[in-house]
Formats: structure tokens, C-alpha cells, sequence
């Protein structure tokens, strides 16, 4: 299959002829509605980085647009639409791209959003991808990182530390267990609850690089501090399992919740939020005066961690 | 440096913080212009590929943004912002970052863009970048490649070849000339010309892959047939001077000019847009029925070629 035909066979099937112009033209036109703003993130996911190049390529095809949509959620946004680079060495089949494609179609189907262009390669190198996500936001209603006010209560949507489990488990480091391991290798973006925040969270986020990390970021965009008590972090039960440590539950990257923060005579507001699209919340501490942000154990001690999250370089 | 060293004192200074959210935020937060459509491209640039990773930072930086400006010059679209991914292997030192920084911020000036955001990442292989880029046009202006009617005239802009006789160069085949090697490493995406081609151009796309590959997207996408004329193929001196061969010219990459088809009633409205945006343009062709795109000689034999443009697969 040469380049036109891997993007005439697999991708076009992918894309509506409105706006992507069936893929056929050197760019996409896109109308975006008059009352919304639009929301733009680019995520690139690299082999023996993002992912270890084991996993079905459906699964790498669904964990590359989750993650992109994971931002979309941290901004409140619809998704709307994506744009895909391949970037594929000689050992990739066309079997391999169909099993992909069929992983874009699935996550297309189920988050309502289509593919509006993009650009294939071949690389003497690593397989790589990059996806740009579209969302559309109502207008000045996306949520941003720079609203946390000091009084503020701090929540996360789901459970900690699964995904950085699920990422020894890939790594052959830990035994198996199957749902860590779906945790790490297919995240479940929060799109739903993101776009019920406006109006009730101040500040949010997702978690992609560990707890500590991102609540820093959150926190330096605020121009404030933050405390969160490690006997409330949200853990699975295969988690507790695993008696992982604080260090990896507080630091640990790929979970893809949200990290928001609310003012506390809104939490019945956003305990109708997180009913209405079935996702768990938990309260995991308080916006405080200062810039530092710390972990306090069951004794009020604070808890030392070596590294607050991952960094790339 | 960490990678938030590298965002913060590279990348943010190339940003403004409206829209980009000073690249602090997961997405950037865009307000399209209530008479534009949306303009969007993506193009993927891998060492070995697309660069030798020879060139000066500086330039890949500046190629891997007119790639993408081309694209939006296809369009007829006038350029607004883009998002970067970098994929980094160890090898790439800040200083190098700092010089790749320095061509984004000479290209962001020339062509009145700024960053809107993106991601960075290593990798431990290949040098990679993508950059989508994204342009605006007045409501329901936007160039495609489908409009070609039979009768009408076949332009480029500019001259041909030279950036697949620059790529020799860079690959040690030939013996050096500044100006091919600079029209490969740094083409000039005729962004001016594009916006002047609405109502006037029936189709319009830039050549990337080669002439008559790239014609054969257009006469596809319109259901027309092409013929060029060799004897009126607008070449360089220094094109004339290495003697380059039908099937470099017709067929080689790279070289992002514009190629469109006019109705030839527009003549004097497209020399006058040429003239008012000082930009070469000569007519190489005619569209015809059928399907077949065709190169004749001086004679009116049909030039057989080898392969039509370049291909990733």
C-alpha cells in the first residue's frame, strides 16, 4: 500500500466531506458555530515513551486521542474533531494500520468526533503521533488553570495511581492485573464532567504527569498554595492491592482524571454534576495562602516525595 | 533543562497569552472571528525524511513552519497561529533549542503568526516535529482543488525543481549552489498570492510532492484531464546551469509553489493580483477531458516518466 492509498482506504472512512473535504484538499475548512469559542490541544505520543509498542495498535489508536480529549475535558470543551500525523517505520504493516483505524473509529463513535486531516510519513525511526483535538466551549466558558482561590476545596474525578501501576505491569515489573493495566493502556477521559464545571470549578485540569505535579501547576497559575491529605486519595481496590506507595500515588503519571478546584458552598452543585455523568469525586483537600503545595499523611506530617511528578527531560 | 525550563524560557516568549493562555493552560482557548472560516493543517517533519538534520536549527525551524504555511497559501488563507510538537532525542542540546527557537521567532515575525501551543516530548530515536498550523478566510473563500473546468489554464508560481536539485546538494550527490540548496532548506510559501486568488482561481493547491502528482490531486478531485508543455516550464538559472532532467522537474519535491487553474477570461484580473504581491507566475497548461494528466515535449510527444512524485510509501 503505498501513502494515498493507506490514506484513500483507512483514513478517509474517517472523515466527513464537510470541513475535511474527504481529506482531499492541502487543509481543512471549518466552520466553527458563532456563539462558541474553540478549544485547541496537541498531544504527540512516542513509542517507548507513551506507549511500548506491545499494545494492540487499537489501543494505541484509542490512548492517543484520550489523551488529547483529556485536555478537552480540562477546558470544559465538546469535543469537536482531530487532526492525525503518522509517523510510521518499515516494520509498520498494513494490517497493523487497519487494526488502528479501527481503534480511531471506535473512539470517533463513542466520543461523537471525526478526523479532519492530518499528515502520514515514514520515519527511519521511532513510530510517533501526534493528534491536534478541536473542542468547542460556549463562549467564556472555558475552564482554565489561573481561578483557584485560597478557601477552595481540591477534587480529583476517580482514582490515583492505577495508570502508573498498569505502566509497571506493561513493563513486566509487577504481575498482571488486568483492569491497572487498561488503566495505563486505555484512559477514560472525562469529557462529560468537564463540560458540566463551568460555573462550579475555579480552576482545572487533568492529571497526565502525577497529582503533585499538576497541583503545583494549578497552583503557580493561581497564585496560591495547596494541601491534600493522603488518607482521602481516591484508590482502587486493585490499587489498595497492590499496597502502592504514596510516592507512586501522588507522583504517578497517565491518569487522565480531573484535578479541579470549587468553591465550598458549590459542592452540592457539583455533587449533581458528578450524578448526572456518573463519575466519582473526591474531595482531596484545600486551596491554601503561600505557593507550596504539600501532602500530609494520617498524622498531619508531611509526606517527602522524591520527585512530584514526570518530567520528560 | 527540564522540560517546563524549556516551555517556559523558549517557547512562551514566542506566544501571546491571549488565545495560547500563555501556554499555561491543556488548550488554548480561540476566538474565530465572527466572517472567517477556519483554516487548518497539519504536517509532520522527521529527520532523515523531510531534513538531514544537517541544516542549521534555525532553518528547520523555519521549514517546518512554511511547509505549513504553504499549505494554508493553498487555501487562499491568511496565516494565524500554529502548535508545535517537538519529539526530541538525547542528542539535542538547549543550544540547539534556543537556535531552533530563534527560526520560529524570525518566521513568527515575517509572517505575522505567533505559537498558540503544543507538546514536547524525547524520544530515543528520530528528531520529529509536527506543526498544525491554522489560517482565515472571509466566509465561503476558500481555494479547494475540485473547481478545475475543462478550458481553463494551468499557473505556477515561481520555478521549479530547484528544491529536488537542492536536495542533492544537501545529500553530497551534486556539487553545491547556494541558491538551490536555499530554495530546499528554506522554501518561501507564496502566502500573499493565495489570498488574491479568490474568484479568480478554479483550484488551487501547493506542490509538495512534485508536479505531476500534485496535478494529477487536482484533476482527480475535479474529474478533468491536464497537459503541460515542457518548453514552457518556468525554470531557474541555476536550474538551467545542472541541466536538470524532465523527470527531476516535473516530478521532484519540495518546492511549495502555488499550482491553480484559472478560467482564461481572468488573465489580466491574475497578472494584475501577480504583479501586486510580486510574484512569478507562467502558464504551463491547459485542462482537458478525460482523466490523464500529460507532459509533451517540444515536438508534442508524450514524456514518459518514471515515477510522477514523491512518495512516503
Amino acid at each position: 500500500m503505498n501513502e494515498f492509498d493507506v490514506i484513500e482506504k483507512l483514513l478517509t472512512p474517517l472523515a466527513k466531506e464537510s470541513g475535511a473535504l474527504g481529506l482531499k484538499d492541502d487543509a481543512a475548512l471549518l466552520h466553527v458555530p458563532l456563539d462558541s469559542e474553540l478549544v485547541v490541544t496537541k498531544d504527540a505520543l512516542v513509542e517507548g515513551v507513551h506507549f511500548t509498542g506491545n499494545e494492540p495498535a487499537q489501543l494505541i489508536a484509542q490512548k492517543l486521542l484520550r489523551v488529547n480529549l483529556s485536555d478537552l475535558a480540562a477546558m470544559g470543551a465538546k469535543p469537536w474533531g482531530y487532526f492525525l500525523a503518522l509517523m510510521l517505520p518499515p516494520k509498520i504493516t498494513t494490517a497493523w494500520l487497519a487494526d488502528f483505524a479501527e481503534g480511531l473509529k471506535r473512539d470517533q463513535a463513542h466520543y461523537g468526533i471525526t478526523l479532519m486531516g492530518g499528515d502520514t510519513t515514514r520515519t527511519p525511526g521511532t513510530l510517533a503521533f501526534s493528534v491536534t483535538a478541536m473542542g468547542l466551549v460556549p463562549k467564556g466558558q472555558g475552564l482554565k488553570r489561573s481561578g483557584a482561590q485560597v478557601g477552595d476545596a481540591i477534587y480529583v474525578s476517580g482514582t490515583l495511581g492505577d495508570a502508573a501501576l498498569g505502566l509497571k505491569i506493561a513493563k513486566g515489573e509487577v504481575q498482571n492485573n488486568a483492569f491497572l493495566l487498561k488503566r495505563y493502556q486505555l484512559p477514560d477521559p472525562r469529557v462529560k464532567l468537564g463540560q458540566m464545571l463551568f460555573g462550579i470549578a475555579t480552576a482545572c485540569m487533568d492529571i497526565s504527569d502525577g497529582l503533585m505535579q499538576d497541583l503545583g501547576h494549578i497552583c503557580a497559575a493561581s497564585h496560591v498554595g495547596a494541601e491534600i491529605y493522603w488518607p482521602f486519595m481516591p484508590l482502587s481496590d486493585a490499587a489498595k492491592e497492590a499496597q502502592a506507595s504514596a510516592q507512586l500515588i501522588l507522583s504517578g503519571g497517565d491518569d487522565y482524571e480531573l484535578l479541579f478546584t470549587i468553591s465550598p458552598h458549590l459542592e452540592e452543585e457539583l455533587i449533581s454534576a458528578a450524578k448526572a455523568t456518573n463519575t466519582p469525586i473526591t474531595r482531596i483537600g484545600k486551596i491554601i495562602k503561600g505557593s507550596a503545595v504539600t501532602a500530609l499523611d494520617e498524622n498531619n506530617h508531611e509526606i517527602r516525595l522524591q520527585t512530584l511528578g514526570y518530567q520528560h527531560f
